[in-house]
C-alpha cells in the first residue's frame, strides 16, 4: 500500500483516527472501525479517483448512528442485549458509500431513538462538543457530536420527533431532515415507523446538501409539481410566542428574523397552537404505541427483572412498556386528531414560503436532565416534535451563539419543499467563526476529492426529482419583469447559457418588451439564462404564453440543448433585428443595460457562477 | 304552482312516488320525504331552468343511504337509537342538489354500514330488485334497490369493504368508487374512516360520471400528471384463480374477458395472492379497531342487554364491541403488513392499465346469509375487500346475467386513476336488455333537463383535476403514427376542432411525415384534433418535443385558444406548401386520405360527435 499512503483519501483516514484518539470522547462510539481496513477502502477509493471515477463523496468520513445497518457492525440502537449483525448495509448508509464515503465507526444514541437529549444510553451520556457538562442532545448524540468534532464530514441520524434536528441545534451543525419517505428506511431500526426519517449532519449546508442528494433514493417519488427553489424574496413565517425559551434566547431569535428581513425575507408571525399541540398528543396519546410495535416484542422478552444486565435504559423501558397497554380504537382517534390539527397547522402556513423556529429552545446540562429526564426531554422537542407528524421537511442550520450556547434555527417546509427550504436555509445559516480543533474532511475536500464543484442543483434533483431546463432570453431572466411567473411555480435559476450560434433575435412591440427569437441559418449566439422547473411546471408555464410567444427546443453553445422562447413567423417578420445586440439586457450602443450577468462576470462556467450567486 | 305541475322535474317527482307505491318495497327506505315537499323542490328547479340556469341534474331523483347527512332527515345508520337530526346536508349531498338533483328519501342499509350482504338492519332485510328471495347486496342496499328498481335516477352509497359495489354488481346497476377523499365525507357516519368513500349508483355509466363530476369536491388534490383516459389498447389485468367463484360464474368471467378482447383489450392474468391477503387483514386484524373508534362509545352506551330496544344488530354490535378490545400496537402492526401486501399488489399492477374482477361471486339468497351472516359476509367481499385499503379507484358496471342472476364486473385502477377506470368501464359495460319496471328518469332526461348532452369530459376534468388542451393537426392525431406518445401522458381525445382561418401549413420532409403549421396574415382554417393532458404531462411533452415543432397559443375557429403546434422559421420556409389541403389527412388531389373524421362526419359539433366515437 505505499503507493496509496500519501494520497487523499488514505490521508484523511490517518488524520480522522488520531482525531478520535485525540479527543478523547469514547461515548461517541459504539463500535469504531479499525484503522487498517479503513485505511484498505480509502485505498480503493483514491485508486478509483485516480482511474477518472467520479464519486462525489470521494473520502469523505462518515459516522452512522447505530440503530442504521452497517454490515459488519452489530446495530445495536444503544441496547446490547437487542443487537444483531447485518449482512449488508442500509440503503442510506450504502448510497453514500457507493459515493465514496468512508464509515468510520458507528456512533451512540438515546436508546432505541427514544430521547432528545443523547442521555439515555448505557454507553454514557454523550457531552456536548464545546462544554462537557451540558447534553448533546439527541437521539442522534454520537453523529452530532462526531461532526461538531470534526471527526467526520458527515453523519448519519434519524429523526422522529427532532432527533436529526435538535442535536445539530445544540451542536452548532447542520441537519436536513427529508420529507418522510424520501430517503429509504430499510435497514433501520425503526421508532415509529409512520414518522421515522434518516436525516444527515455535517457542518456545512452545502455538505448536507450534496450527502442527501446521493442517499436520498427512497421508494416515494417526488411529485410532478415539486418546487425546485424559494422565490427570490421569500415569505417566512414564525410563531408569534416562543414557549420554553428563556429571555436571551428570544431577544435572539427576534434578532436573527431583523438579519433576515435586512436580507429581503418577509417574516410574518403566526398562531403556533396547532404545532404545539400535536407535540403534545405524541407524548399523551396513543401514537407512541408505534414504539411497541417496533421493539415491544424484544422488550417483552426480558421477563421483569434482567433490565440491567441487556442494558435496558430504565425511562425508555417504561416509555415502550406502557405504549404496550395503549388500546387501537384510542390510536385510530388520535391519528384523526393529528390530521385534523395538521390541517389547522397548514392553514397557518397558507401563503408562506416555510416557517422559521428554533431548532432547540434552551441547552440544558446532563444533571439538570437528569434530574428530570421525561420533562425537560419533552421541552427540548417543543420546535420539533409537529414535524415528522404533519409530513413536513425542515432543514436545522447554526445562527450563531446565545449566553455561551450554541444558536440554531430551523426551516420547516410543506412536503416535498426540501428545495425550498435548502433555499431559505442557505439565507439563515451563519457558519460559525471558529472551525472545529479537527477537521477531518468538510467542503475543501469535498471539492478536491470529487474533482468537481458540488452541483449547484437543488438536492432534490440530485436525489431524482424532474428538473426539466428553460432557456429565457429577456423578460423572464432573473430581476426582470416576468421572473415571477417562474418563481410561483417554484422554478429554480440555473445561471446564465449562450445559445448556439443559429438564431436571431428581433425586439417585439410588446408590454413589458419582450425580444423574440427565431431560428435562422444567418444566425448568431444569444445570452441566455437557464431556470429549472417541474414537469408540471412547465406544462402550466406553457398553457398560460400568450401569443406571440412559443417554446421549443433551442440548441446551447455548450452541444446541450434545453426548451428555450420562440416567437411567431408574424412576431419575427415584424419586428426589429437587434441580433447584433447579443443579449436582450445590452443596450443598442453595446453598453451593459443593467443586469446582464454574463457581461459582468465575462466567460465563466454557468456552475462556477450560479453558486457564486447562491452561497 | 298550476303552471309548474306540468313541468318536467314536478312530472317526474310525481312518477316517483307512483313507482314507490306500486313496487311497495318498504324496506328500501327509512326516511321517505314528503310529495309536496319534492313537489315544491322541483317547482324552483323547473323555474329555474326556465330561466336559463345550468343546473347539469336538474330534477334528476336521488336516494341518500342513510349514514349520510341530509338536512331534516334523521342520520340513523339503520340504528333507530344512534338517529340524529342534521342542520345541513353532506357535503356530496349539497352538491348534487345544488345541481338541480331532487333527494327522495333516506336508505336502509347494513347498521353502521357493517355488512355486504343488505340483511343487518333492524329495517328489515333489502331484498333483491327482481327476485325477492335474494339478496340486495349491500352496505348500500336500500340505495342500490331505488336505482335498480326506476325509483331514483341516482343513489349515494358509501364503501369501506365493497359497499358501493356489491350491491350494484347484485343489481346489475353501475356504482362509482372514486379514489379516497375526491368526495368528501363530511356529514358521513364513519365506518372506517381511514377507508370510508362516498359512492355513487346509476343504471347507465353515463350518469354515474355525470354525478360523481357534480358531487366530487373533495380535500385531497388531484395530482399534476393526473391520467385522463386509457391507452385505445389498455392491458388489463386478471385474477388468475378466482376463488368462491361457482363454476357457471367463472365460465361467463371468461366469456366477458374474450368479449373484451375481440373489442381490443389486451387481458392478462396475474397471481391475485396478495390482493386475497388484504381481505383477511381486514376481517382477521386489527384494522377493524377503525369501527370502534368510530361509533363505539355509542355501543358501550347501551349497557348490556338494551340492544333490542335501540335497534343494535346484534352481528354488527358483536363486531363493533370486538373492535374496541384490540391493541394500539398490533394495529400499527397490520398497518405496516398492509403496506407490504399494498406495494406486492401494486407491482402486480405494473405494466397494466387496470385491474378486471368479478364484483361480487355469487348470489346467495336471504335464508343462505341468515344461516351463516358472518362466512357468507366474507365471501361477498372477495373482489371488493383491498380495494380502498390499497387506495385504489374503481367502477361496478353490469355485465349481463348467468343462471338468472346479474353479472357484474369490475374495473380497479391506481390512485387517482378514476378516468382510467371510467374508460375501460365504458368498454366493459352491458346495458341491460330489459329496463326497469318504474324507470323515474335515466339518461335521456338528463339531456332534456339540463338543456344540452352530458359533457364528454372524463368526470375527473369535471371534479376539478386540471386538463390543458392541446390542439394537433398531424401525426399526433388520433390512430396517427405519434397518438401514442399522448396516450402514454394519460391523455384525453377530445374530438376534432378546426383553428382560426389565420395559419398557414407546410409539409416538412420529416420521418413520419408531419405538417408544420406557422400564424400567417394569410392564413387559412386548418382542421385538427384537441387532446386533454395534465400539466405534468403537457411539461414532459414540450420537454421532449424535437426541433423545428413549437408549442403556443393557437386560435380556434370557436374563438377558443389551445396550447397547439407551430414549426421554426427554418421549417417554415424550406417546407412545401399545403395549406390548401385544409387537413393534413386529405390528399392532395381532394379527397380523404384516411381517418378524417371532420371530413368524414361533416359539420357536427366535436362534443356531439365525441360522444358518438365513445359511446
Amino acid at each position: 500500500m505505499s503507493n496509496v499512503t500519501t494520497s487523499a483519501a488514505s490521508m484523511r483516514v490517518r488524520a480522522a483516527f488520531a482525531a478520535v484518539e485525540a479527543v478523547d470522547r469514547p461515548e461517541i462510539w459504539i463500535t469504531l472501525r479499525g484503522e487498517d481496513e479503513l485505511l484498505a477502502e480509502a485505498a480503493s477509493i483514491d485508486t478509483a479517483v485516480a482511474g477518472g471515477a467520479h464519486l462525489p463523496l470521494a473520502g469523505l468520513l462518515l459516522a452512522v448512528k447505530n440503530n442504521v445497518d452497517v454490515a459488519g457492525i452489530p446495530t445495536t440502537a444503544a441496547c446490547p442485549g437487542f443487537a444483531y449483525l447485518p449482512e449488508k448495509d442500509a440503503d442510506a448508509v450504502a448510497h453514500l458509500r457507493a459515493a465514496g464515503a468512508l464509515v468510520l465507526g458507528a456512533t451512540n444514541l438515546d436508546q432505541f431513538a427514544t430521547g432528545l437529549v443523547g442521555t439515555r444510553s448505557p454507553h454514557g451520556a454523550v457531552r456536548d462538543s464545546r462544554r462537557p457538562g451540558f447534553i448533546s442532545g439527541g437521539s442522534s448524540s454520537g453523529s452530532a457530536v462526531a461532526v461538531a468534532l470534526g471527526l467526520v464530514d458527515i453523519a448519519i441520524g434519524t429523526d422522529t420527533a427532532g432527533s436529526g434536528r435538535v442535536p445539530a441545534g445544540l451542536q452548532g451543525i447542520v441537519g436536513i431532515k427529508p420529507t418522510l419517505g424520501i430517503v429509504s428506511t430499510a435497514g433501520v431500526v425503526p421508532a415509529c415507523r409512520s414518522w421515522d426519517a434518516v436525516t444527515i449532519f455535517a457542518r456545512h449546508l452545502s455538505t448536507a446538501e450534496l450527502a442527501m442528494g446521493v442517499m436520498a433514493r427512497g421508494s416515494r417519488p417526488w411529485p410532478t409539481d415539486v418546487r425546485l427553489a424559494a422565490p427570490s424574496k421569500p415569505r417566512v413565517a414564525y410563531p408569534a410566542s416562543l414557549p420554553a425559551l428563556p429571555d436571551a434566547w428570544a431577544a435572539e431569535f427576534a434578532r436573527q428574523l431583523d438579519r433576515l428581513r435586512d436580507s429581503g425575507v418577509d417574516a410574518e408571525a403566526i398562531e403556533f397552537d396547532a404545532f404545539l399541540e400535536a407535540a403534545r398528543l405524541l407524548y399523551d396519546g396513543a401514537l407512541v404505541a408505534e414504539r411497541y410495535a417496533a421493539v415491544g416484542d424484544y422488550i417483552e422478552g426480558f421477563d421483569g427483572g434482567t433490565d440491567g444486565q441487556a442494558g435496558l435504559d430504565p425511562t425508555v423501558g417504561g416509555i415502550i412498556r406502557a405504549a404496550g397497554k395503549l388500546s387501537a380504537h384510542r390510536y385510530v382517534a388520535d391519528t384523526e386528531k393529528l390530521e385534523e390539527l395538521k390541517r389547522k397547522a397548514l392553514a397557518r402556513l397558507e401563503g408562506f414560503d416555510a416557517l422559521l423556529v428554533p431548532t432547540a429552545p434552551f441547552h440544558p446540562t446532563l444533571s439538570e436532565v437528569a434530574a428530570d429526564p421525561v420533562g425537560l426531554n419533552s421541552l427540548m422537542g417543543t420546535y420539533t416534535n409537529f414535524c415528522n407528524l404533519f409530513d413536513l421537511s425542515a432543514a436545522a442550520v447554526p445562527a450563531g451563539e446565545v449566553e455561551g450556547a450554541q444558536f440554531g434555527l430551523t426551516v420547516v417546509g410543506r412536503t416535498f419543499d426540501d428545495a425550498v427550504v435548502a433555499d431559505i436555509a442557505r439565507r439563515v445559516e451563519v457558519t460559525p467563526a471558529v472551525p472545529p480543533l479537527f477537521a477531518a474532511g468538510a467542503e475543501p475536500a469535498v471539492q478536491s476529492m470529487a474533482g468537481q464543484p458540488p452541483s449547484s442543483l437543488p438536492w432534490p434533483v440530485a436525489a431524482g426529482a424532474v428538473a426539466l431546463p428553460l432557456v429565457v432570453v429577456g423578460a423572464h431572466r432573473r430581476g426582470q419583469p416576468l421572473a415571477p411567473q417562474l418563481e410561483d411555480l417554484g422554478a429554480a435559476w440555473d445561471g446564465p447559457v449562450r445559445t448556439a450560434a443559429r438564431y436571431r433575435m428581433v425586439s417585439l412591440g410588446t408590454v413589458p418588451p419582450k425580444p423574440g427569437v427565431y431560428r435562422s441559418d444567418d444566425g448568431a449566439e444569444l445570452v441566455g439564462e437557464r431556470w429549472l422547473l417541474s414537469e408540471a411546471g412547465l406544462g402550466s408555464f406553457l398553457a398560460a404564453l400568450p401569443e406571440p410567444m412559443l417554446l421549443g427546443s433551442v440548441q446551447l453553445a455548450d452541444g446541450t440543448s434545453a426548451v428555450g422562447f420562440a416567437c411567431d413567423a408574424v412576431a419575427a417578420a415584424g419586428g426589429e433585428d437587434i441580433t447584433s445586440w447579443g443579449d436582450w439586457l445590452a443596450d443598442r450602443k453595446g453598453g451593459i443595460k443593467g443586469r446582464s450577468v454574463w457581461h459582468t462576470l465575462g466567460e465563466a462556467g454557468p456552475a462556477a457562477f450560479s453558486r457564486g450567486e447562491r452561497g
